[in-house]
């Protein structure tokens, strides 16, 4: 279910209820914890930084504090250390849109966690080659 | 971050990208997880499955297949036994709808998600009393 490739293996959602707890004010909370897997590559995460990165400066009129993403590269992109940084500035755009409702609820944070649907693991249709 | 008070306790996200991976097209997969984390009561469990129940007969025209939720109780609500029957009655309500696009995408489902953001972990504005 949360392979990389095949039919519905795009996106996968889960959710789980734990950890009931008495809350002071005299009642019962749940834990709730929704987690939403997709597989992405280098080409997915550049857009969506594009994208997010225009939703900050249009709301902050600065962009300074916007985490930078590795640049493509024509050659060593299968090497260990251009595959670990972009690994790394994937999860801090994420990170850094964690804290920012702008961007957290924004329409293009969903459809990069949407967008699997829509392919049904179609390997005919792919997003654009990444380079 | 992840109790159940106090300021912003009420939602928490984490977002993690690991696993890189060669598709077998030729380029490199990352699997993009997000984690979402709110608390929640009986009755707001209650709330849900109503509102999930009618989109789901509006759209089926048939109710049967969708898991019924524990009833109210004025006694015995602090039991372990009544506890863990609404816990797993909430967990069904939310793993049934995980396969249902018209309920995953649904705006009662992201408000319930949502829903954390806006009382801003003030104990004042709690949400009405369970029975």
């Amino acid at each position: 279910m949360t392979s990389p490739w095949g039919h519905s293996a795009d996106l996968a959602r889960f959710y789980t209820v734990t950890e009931p707890q008495r809350h002071p004010r005299g009642y019962t909370v749940y834990k709730v914890t929704a987690r939403i897997i997709v597989w992405r590559r280098y080409s997915d995460f550049k857009k969506l930084h594009r994208e997010l990165w225009q939703i900050h400066r249009n709301a902050f009129r600065h962009s300074e504090l916007f985490p930078p993403f590795a640049k493509g590269t024509v050659f060593g992109r299968f090497d260990k250390t251009v595959i670990e940084e972009r690994r790394q500035c994937a999860e801090d755009l994420l990170q850094f849109s964690a804290n920012i409702p702008a961007l957290y609820n924004s329409r293009q944070l969903q459809d990069f966690f949407k967008g699997g649907v829509i392919s049904d693991g179609s390997e005919l249709i792919g997003p654009a080659e990444a380079y």
